[in-house]
This record gives structure tokens, sequence and C-alpha cells, in this order.
């Protein structure tokens, strides 16, 4: 089969029915071509996920594909968009049909559960890598940067920080956990949740966003670099992320929720004053929602422990070229 | 050095001048926020380079950089767009400066000469592979496509393709070149210019168009298939593109020219009443413009000896999984 047979099969045929017209050329020719709507401005990023880096080796090939987008499409929930199309650069050794169709299954799968459209890509003989681009679209002025989070605001999160991490340890062998929860936390780390209905639910809210990929310390340190101020986060609401049924030590678990990473939840800062209103108007279907801490004056990230005293974090987050 | 100061360093600092401001979010966010022109068509393409797949592995970095964002322009010329925004995603063994600082000079050189701005990208640790993904816009309608051409046509190309192909193979030392013409060739392999000015031109006259990555054959192949017709090369013609200074024979030529890759010119249909007008109208600073054949009814891609006979030509492009 050659590269050409190869993107029909897998990749072309699962977008025939696209749900909006948006998309005038789509997989084929030298470029896509789309129509954005007027008044929109677009959102772009990319994000490389590459084998035994970003995924263990024995990564199934449904989880590479839905995880390859996820975390793309979490940069554009972090921006309160709406993902709307995006292409793929795959990088594989050979053309293994097993792996292609289940691959392009997670891919798809998430890609019709958001309705995103593939529009092109690039297939290419070599170690498995895979880079998709994203382009989201979102009302004029409406984008929710990193840099705008203020003094006084409160910080809070999406979902369960810190199971992704507990995933990948058990993966590793590092850890041992119940078959119930293991299943839990590597369901996590391998198909996590972009948060896109929750990013567009706040662009009436928060302040300032950002995702977390590199882990809750490294990325809520972004904010407040950006945003030139500090926040002080609360030890006892972090260690209640991980359930007592896990069996994981306060130390574990902290490090786990703060370090870990590769979780793809949203962290946000809201304006004192509307919390209650958005608490209160947080719909049920969305994940759950956790204030963790808030902003001070200063610089850092620092972390409130039970007995009231404070210290501050160092950016241990996943670091592809830390010294 | 971390990944964060490294991108800093090499990557965002020279985007500082943007010329236009429909950058309104650029490097350092989750994703950027870019407000396109009304009336504007989006045209959207990725590519990945790869060590030793896509450049020989002592390829300089100046080069790597300069060719990676390069073949990615080249597809938005194709489609006659003007090409205005890209994200890097670059995977490196290690943060080497100098290798560094060389990539972004060769990738911002181009960048600069064609006022595409840089808005984002993603750097991780990895094998070397490097994949861009550009948007371009178009006024409404004015995307030229390769399913387009029509039986009568005139086949054009660009520039002088196969000489790409002859610089691979002296860097491979598989043959020798006079100095002056090896550095020539070499300079076509490692630098190619997206005809973006050339394609913005055919606007008014490309029926069909496509650029020449695969090589000759296999893209015009593509165009055929596209445009369910047939297309006659003449042999004579391709064969002048390789310079007799260069002291290769009339078959080697002809390879190199059908079967090199490489090429990054545009390969275009005209309708055979436009020819003339396009002719006396194609701007002296554009490359050389050369007509190459005809669109005829049928299937395939046919070369026309001197002698008057044809033979159809094997789609023998580079196919990255070809069995």
């Amino acid at each position: 089969m050659d590269e050409f047979s190869l993107i029909k099969q897998y990749f072309a045929v699962k977008n025939s029915n696209p749900t909006d017209d948006s998309v005038k050329l789509g997989i084929g020719d030298d470029s896509a071509i789309i129509k954005p709507g007027s008044g929109e401005e677009l959102l772009f990023t990319t994000d490389t996920l590459i084998n035994a880096v970003h995924f263990p080796g024995q990564t199934a090939a449904r989880a590479i594909g839905y995880k390859s987008l996820a975390v793309n499409l979490s940069d554009i929930a972090a921006m309160a968009g709406t993902a709307r199309w995006f292409t793929l650069a795959l990088s594989l050794p050979e053309p293994d049909h097993n792996w292609l169709k289940e691959f392009a299954d997670g891919l798809f799968e998430l890609a019709n559960m958001f309705d995103v459209q593939l529009v092109g890509g690039d297939t290419t003989r070599g170690p498995l890598s895979i880079t998709i681009s994203v382009i989201g679209t979102v009302t004029e002025n409406m984008g929710i940067r990193r840099s705008t989070a203020k003094v006084g605001d409160r910080v809070f999160i999406t979902g369960e920080p810190g199971l992704a991490k507990l995933g990948l340890s058990t993966v590793k062998n590092e850890i041992e956990l119940p078959e119930k929860e293991k299943k839990r936390c590597v369901e996590k780390l391998n198909y996590p949740q972009p948060r896109l209905k929750e990013g567009a639910f706040l662009r009436d809210y928060a302040s300032s966003m950002i995702d977390v990929s590199d882990g809750l310390s490294a990325d809520l340190a972004h904010i407040v670099e950006a945003s030139d101020c500090s926040a002080v986060l609360l030890s006892q609401v972090l260690a209640e992320f991980i359930p007592e049924s896990l069996g994981i030590d306060e130390k574990n678990a902290l490090d786990a929720v703060l370090y870990g990473g590769d979780d793809y939840e949203l962290l946000f800062t809201v304006p004192a004053d509307k919390c209650e209103e958005m608490k209160r108007a947080w719909p049920a279907s969305l994940s759950n929602l956790s204030c963790i801490g808030a902003i001070t004056a200063g610089e850092g990230v620092y972390l409130q422990e039970r007995t009231g005293e404070s210290r501050k974090l160092t950016a241990a987050g996943y670091n592809h070229f830390h010294g």
C-alpha cells in the first residue's frame, strides 16, 4: 500500500459527511480551503506527541489517536474557543493496518464528539510521532488569555488533577492500585477529556485560563508570571482530588496533583464577585469544578498547608529540556 | 536551558515587529489569536521534514530551517494563495545553541522574505523532525485546485525541475558535477524558492495547479487523476532543463526532471487561448516559465519522444510507503 492509498483508506473517508459547509476543500489537494464565519477570530495551535516521550511504548493505538487530538483541543478549550478544523502529520516506521485502523478510530471518536474536521495532513516514514495543528474560532475579543489574572481572583480547576499521573505510574509499574482505581487512572491518562464545553461556558466568568499539561504548579506559574502576580493554593483541597480508595499517602497525592501533568484540565481565575454566580450557573453535565486557591500580589506560586504555613513551590512540571 | 527559555530566545523575539496587525496574540499562550480579513478564505496545510528522510544527515541547520518552511509555503503557492501565519513543531535530540541559531536564521530569512508570521509552536525532545503548519488566505473562490484541468489546456512549469535531484545525487556522492554546477544544484536542493509570487500571478490564468514535491511525473499524475484526463509531456523540452554544462546524458537528465522531486516548482495548466496573454504578462522578475505539454482525453501521463512516439510514464515519484 502506498502513502496515498493509506491516507485515503484510513483518514479521508471518515470525513465524507461534514456537518457544516465551512470546508470548501478537504483532504487531497495542496491545502484545504476553509471559509470562516464573519466576525470570528481564529485560534491556531499545534502539539506533538512522540513515542516513549509523551506516551509509554506499549500504549494502544486507539489511545494515541485519541490523545493526540485531545491535547490540541485542550489548547483551544483553554482560550474559551470552539475547535473547528485540524491537520494531522503522522510519522510512523511502517504502515501497519491494524495500528492505523485503531489510531484512526480513536482520533475520529474524539473529532466526531466535538465536531472537529480533519482537513489535511502529511504521512511520512520515520520514528512514531504525531503532530496535530488545530484552528478554532472565537467571537472577536472573547478569547481568554493567561496574562489577565487579577489580585483577589479565585483559582479554579475542572475535573480531577493528579489521576493521570497515577495512571502513568501504574503503567510503569512504579505503584500498584486496586484494579478499579487503576482502570480509572489509566483511562484519565490515555483518554483525557478536552474541556471545550467548560471553556466555552467560562467565557462569561474567567479572567484568565490555561490548560494543565506540564502540571498544576508549573501551569499556574505561567499564569502568575504572565499576569505579574502570585497565587496561593490550598493543600487540603488539592489532596482531596486523590480518593482515599487509592491508598496513596498525602505527600504522594499532593505531588501527583501539583507536579503530575498530563491532566488537560482547565485551570482558571474568576473575579471574587463572580464566583457564586458561576457556581450556581455551572451545568451539572460539565466536569467537576473546584476552587483551589486565590491570586495575590507578588510573584510565584505558594502552597498553604493545613497548619496555615505557606511554602513557595518550585516549577517542577514536566519540561522537555530541563537541565 | 529549559524548553521555555529556548523558545523565547530563538523564536519569540524575531517576531516582535509584525508588519501587520492581524496577529492579536502570538507565541506564548495556549494558542495564537488571529484576525483574518473579511471575505477571505483560509488555506490550511502541514508538512513534516524528518532527518535522513527529507534531508541528508549532514544538511546545514540553516538549510533545514529554510526548507522546512519553504515546502509548506510552496503548498500555499500552489493554491494561488498568500501565506500569512505558521506554527513550528520542532523535535530535537538536545538543545544545541549553534544549531538552533542557524535553524532560526534560515527559517526567519524566508519568513521575513514573504512576510509570514510565526505565531506558535511546540518543542519536544526526540529524533530530529520538523512539522510546520501554515495558514494562508485567498480571495473567496479564487483558490486554484488540482482537479480542474481541461482537455486542450497547456501544461506549464516554473523554474528548473530536476536540478534539486542532481544536487541530492552529488551530496550523496552518486554523481560528480563541475564545482559551479554542483553549488547551483545543492542550492536548489537546500533552499527551494516557494513560488508564491508566481502562484498569485497565476490566479488569472491557471485552470489547475500543484507544486512538484514527489516528482513532475507523479504530481502531474495527481492533476490528471483528480481532473479525469490525461497529459502528454514533450521529452525534448524536459531534457533542456538540465544544462549541457553538467555533463549528464539525456536519459539521466530526463529521469531527474521527471522523477527527481523536491523541486517545489509550480506545475499548472492554462487554457490554450490564454497562453499567449499569460506569457506576455509574465513579469521578468518572476521565475522562468516553460510550456512542457498538454492535457488530453484519457488517463495517465505520457512522454512524447523526439521521434513522435509516446510512452506511458509510471508514477515513480517519491512515495514514503511504496511497497
